[in-house]
């Protein structure tokens, strides 16, 4: 049994290469909540809906939202003046439609996700880390902004100073998702950004703790390389900070979290510094370009553990 | 100032006509929300929306929806496994989108209206009749049936043995109806289904009484031509319901309520047995092909009244 903290597109191109070497039934993703948000009353969970519609091989070309949707609905939004800066598909919609009108039946979101994941033909398990609400806030030299607003509205161009997660105290962890952390054989800290989509995870009560605890052995995949995000602000975040914006500046963050990191061969001198924070150092190519790329930095992420593909 | 009384596609075109020929700001349309559902958590006011679509020129061929108006979303419910049995199209979605967020803050269905009407340009002033929940409920031979579920799911096709209508005795008239009937000069009951369009009004506490004690002119314009209705189950209900099936079957129902009934000129035979209703009769061609039409039926309404357009 695996089990994946993930976050949006990284960890969903991971878990996609994942599930082509293994059986997907053996792997579970803990999904990052901190990004959900409200769009016109609806719930929309878009790294929930990353890792759904990329597992599904329908992922948009810039890896969220689904390949080749159409906006009518978004134009028709702005043509009465409504708000339209989230670029929200017709053929998404539905998924947000689905979601919002079970959520509001009482149904809790993991149970909706299983349901959207099942309706996907998706064999993965699939948990948002809680059902509670649990946003992710950016605090910034204009405010503090909810994370949507932060990255998509603003373009993640404001200064970040830091990060606060008001409902943090009182979420509880999904139905699944301590059990899925102690029970693994190997818990993967997907390739996403360590501030906003696994913190987030771990800010809720008991997930850090099981990830401390676990028998499993525990390896991070660095979402740095070369000094730079693969995707979206993990970089920026990083030298904003005060850390080193590097694949060590990451697996210093993961320090007690992890036994072994996995970081991509252009920063392979980067090994020994890692490996003296007391986790073993593998450098692997973690280009996850096409299926082909992706089963290779997860068949990569397993020989780095020594697990055998089965 | 003139109010009507009205339902969907028939009352759409009688207004679109008056707003022709009378300055639109002074006419009141008093609308139903007897057929308004809940689609996917989405807030949908067919009666409204059709109203709206048809005042701004941009309805569907059929008279309700949106002209040329795309599918995506639904089709991807439907492949969701989600129902899909109500057509709603991707730009008359946002219209949905936007009334269900407005009335999730608080604001109640009128002022809503009142928004989109706004967004749309239309001078006109819509009301839905009450702000509360007022559905229509069709008692037929397969059991109680929402009136979305007889019309639209089940296409009309069960035996309508009579109506219930739950929220009628909490529902409260809306801010403007009862001054709307009231002060008006002449109140018009549009071509509209007495039975699910008009009946489902009177029903809310006040709105009878005051069209009962109006002082303003008070005529209605027959939906039943030839004995067939021109759209939709009015003919079917009558028949149904033991009345007979014809503009002097509706008439019968308006007594007490009006003071002239226009009909249709193929059923000028039925004036005096609808003067001996007490009421006046006047046979015009009623039907709304195109703008002339609608303009030209308006024109023999308010004519039938003496009323001089502006």
């Amino acid at each position: 049994m695996i089990t994946v903290l993930a976050g949006g597109v990284g960890a969903a191109r991971f878990l996609a290469g994942l599930a082509q070497r293994v059986s997907p039934r053996e792997v579970t993703a803990i999904c990052n909540v901190g990004d959900d948000f409200e769009w016109h009353g609806l719930h929309v969970s878009p790294d929930i809906d990353t890792v759904i519609y990329t597992l599904a091989g329908i992922e948009g070309e810039l890896g969220w939202g689904l390949r080749d949707d159409t906006r009518v609905t978004l134009a028709a939004l702005a043509g009465l003046g409504a708000e339209a800066w989230f670029g929200i598909g017709d053929r998404d919609l539905a998924t947000h439609l689905l979601r919002t009108e079970r959520l509001g039946a009482g149904v809790p979101l993991s149970a909706v996700t299983a349901e959207l994941a099942r309706a996907h033909g998706i064999e993965v398990r699939l948990l948002p880390v809680t059902d509670d609400p649990h946003p992710t806030m950016v605090l910034t030299g204009e405010g503090e902004l909810p994370f949507q607003e932060y990255f998509v509205r603003r373009r993640a161009q404001d200064a970040v100073r830091g990060f606060r997660f008001p409902g943090a105290l009182d979420a509880r962890h999904a139905p699944g998702v301590i059990e899925a952390l102690r029970e693994a054989e190997v818990v993967v800290i997907a390739p996403s950004n360590p501030f906003v989509s696994i913190d987030p995870m771990l800010q809720v009560p008991g997930v850090r703790a099981a990830l401390e605890q676990t028998r499993a052995r525990r390896v991070a995949v660095s979402p740095i390389v070369g000094g730079q995000a693969i995707k979206g602000p993990a970089a920026a975040m990083l030298g904003a900070l005060g850390h080193e914006v590097s694949a060590l500046g990451v697996a210093r963050l993961y320090r007690g979290l992890i036994d072994t990191f996995v970081l991509d061969t252009v920063d392979a001198t980067l090994v020994p510094d890692v490996e003296a924070l007391g986790m073993r150092a593998v450098a692997i190519d973690t280009m996850m370009q096409g299926d082909d790329g992706r089963r290779r930095v997860a068949a990569g992420v397993l020989e780095a553990l020594d697990v055998s593909p089965s």
